[in-house]
């Protein structure tokens, strides 16, 4: 059987389009899915279309049964156009205008997330009826990329929220929290689950019961170092809810995004630009036609190492690198305190593909920084559905 | 006579634009030009296109007689669209592709900026007889942006660059180097026109004498806090020239982008929630329609502090806040060490304006990032060029 790399190799070589581009293997991203489904069996798995809101990745995930977290009104329109039910999609974002609550209301969507109380007064507004659920702002041991503190609020407020929205005439759904994306450490979720069942006490003693956790996304994905499986982040948060709401059962809702797409994608890239700064340099610096600015935001602080291959031949002498990107931006440097090493004769003109690099790329470009267009997408289905591998 | 912000302002009220947006004051980019090029007379002012490469304002300067450092085949053509001489442009990146010089080269572009041999004998190849510098990396005390090593190459490699230029048929024109954007230090140019200076030395001994010296940019803007005078950096620059280069009088060029746009520039934008994490929180959040990802870019690591103005009215009470963006990621923080203070009364739809904004804001925005579309920019002309303000 082929594998993800394969059939996105298949199709470089077959089509060689200009480099960087992006090719999304369609077939990974609904078997990471499925994958995901399969282990937290009973849970609701709702895909958070920021982290790649390609079309046909949309359409292909509807078809498979997945739900959506959406950011935004034109995040809305992407999965209504890929057949998405409205009630299948959930407005996580807390920050939104009056206008974009109206918008999403009208589209049939039910589920909309607060953490603060204009926000709520406005929902009820303008989704009379709406469920809600607030978001609770949790400790967790640090992720690859924190939040930090800016979504959500405390217990203390939280409580209040959910029992104004019962007289908002709302649904008082539940509670979400997020440990942070690319989390690796399973054990980030515990805390914010007994946080999480605080609330469910609290509101209940009020005549008010939640039936809803929603418990982010944070499922990492190996790029240069190792990650937890998804049983190993299902048997932490299964014993999470078992230890801290016991005999509750509540809907459990997942918002994974990276854990869906970033293995389904490739970057290919090419290499413009070998140089040493000064003779006697211990390193080279290999600039790429990809950067910070069109497509690899998440090299920012180094945050993300993803892996590099080199396509082309080459002596199996390597020497280290920074690595940099082609814009006249200081800051557009991917690596230069993460130790990579490349080939000693590697030469502009090399390919390189950057692997792991489905989510949070290609929709982070910028328009146009120093003219460079924003980085191309293919998505390629497999031969198994019937159709030859194509692009769109 | 009516100011910048009077004329922007005005533009706003009559036309209500959906927020967020940029406008800019071709008047002001043109003022700002003819400042420069007056408190540097006798240099040559070329407008660092990524900037801002809005066609208005590259039709303005094209008018007012500026040069042109582009990044680009894109920013070629832009400038080409908006009438400059290609004998006015300087391909000014190091980072290019062949294909990239063969297309500056077939569209008349004579200067190109190297710092590697392999990118010289491109360009000797694509762009034969061209006039080339090279970019040296220099020490500065650091700017607010800086480049760190991203760019140039040391001494060590320029002189020997030169003299291959110069045998590869190439016209050796001088040396380029660039002290980092939004740089506070006038003293900064002194250590780099000295490194600059060996180069002309080391090379005239050889028989290939320089001409041309490319002092970059860095000229500043106050935002928050004030800048020196353009005149300050003249007097400066002015002194290093006749201190390390005496009695040799190169052609001196100047690569401003931020200190011809910036100030032209007023983002209105609009207050989407007000929030405390907590009842006992000291600090409000206050999350914006415009973040890191559709404008502000160069508030990472909280670089760039922004003056704010509220445009609705509000009593004279303040406390202090955190400022963030409106997209679901955590990194799209504007504001959290910088103390910035808010009236308390502030509330969701509130407008506020970000001052001198004009510059590294709009081409940086994602396309799409949550779903939200890039930051709208609105050119205006002033009456005193026979028009009504209008935009475009």
């Amino acid at each position: 059987m082929s594998t993800t790399l394969d059939r996105i190799r298949g199709f470089l070589a077959e089509h060689d389009p200009p480099t960087p581009c992006l090719v999304i293997d369609v077939d990974t991203v609904l078997e990471r899915y499925r994958t995901l489904a399969a282990t937290f069996e009973g849970s609701r798995v709702q895909y958070a279309v920021k982290a790649n809101p390609e079309p046909a990745v949309l359409r292909a995930l509807v078809a498979a049964g997945a739900s959506f977290d959406v950011a935004s009104p034109a995040e809305i329109e992407l999965c209504l156009a890929a057949g998405a039910a409205p009630e299948t999609l959930s407005y996580g974002n807390t920050v939104k205008k009056p206008a974009d609550i109206a918008f999403a209301h009208r589209a049939g969507v039910r589920e909309y997330v607060v953490e603060a109380e204009s926000d709520l007064v406005n929902v009820a507004e303008r989704a009379p009826g709406a469920e809600v659920s607030v978001r609770l702002l949790v400790e967790a041991p640090a992720s690859v990329t924190p939040f930090g503190r800016k979504f959500g609020c405390a217990a203390d407020q939280a409580v209040p929220l959910l029992l104004r929205a019962a007289e908002l005439g709302l649904d008082p759904a539940g509670v979400s929290f997020h440990v942070g994306s690319q989390q690796l450490d399973t054990g980030a979720w515990d805390l914010a689950i007994a946080s999480a069942a605080k609330v469910f006490t609290a509101t209940a003693e009020h005549g008010v019961p939640l039936r809803r956790l929603n418990v982010g996304g944070g499922i990492s994905v190996a790029y240069t170092g190792p990650a937890p499986a998804p049983a190993d982040y299902a048997a932490a948060i299964g014993a999470a809810l078992r230890e801290h709401l016991p005999g509750q059962e509540p809907e459990v809702v997942l918002e994974p995004g990276r854990a869906i797409v970033a293995e389904a994608g490739l970057i290919r890239c090419e290499v413009v630009l070998v140089s040493r700064k000064s003779a006697d340099d211990p390193e080279r610096w290999v600039y790429l036609d990809v950067g910070r600015y069109n497509g690899l935001a998440e090299t920012e602080n180094e945050a993300i190492a993803y892996r590099l291959e080199v396509v082309t031949d080459h002596s199996t002498a390597d020497g280290p690198v920074i690595i940099a990107g082609p814009t006249c931006d200081g800051d557009d440097v991917l690596y230069q305190r993460t130790p990579y090493r490349l080939p000693l004769s590697l030469r502009p003109g090399d390919r390189i593909d950057i692997l792991s690099a489905g989510a949070y790329t290609a929709s982070y470009s910028s328009v146009a920084f120093n003219g460079i267009p924003p980085l191309r997408t293919y998505c390629i289905h497999s031969i198994h559905e019937g159709r030859p591998p194509s692009a769109e």
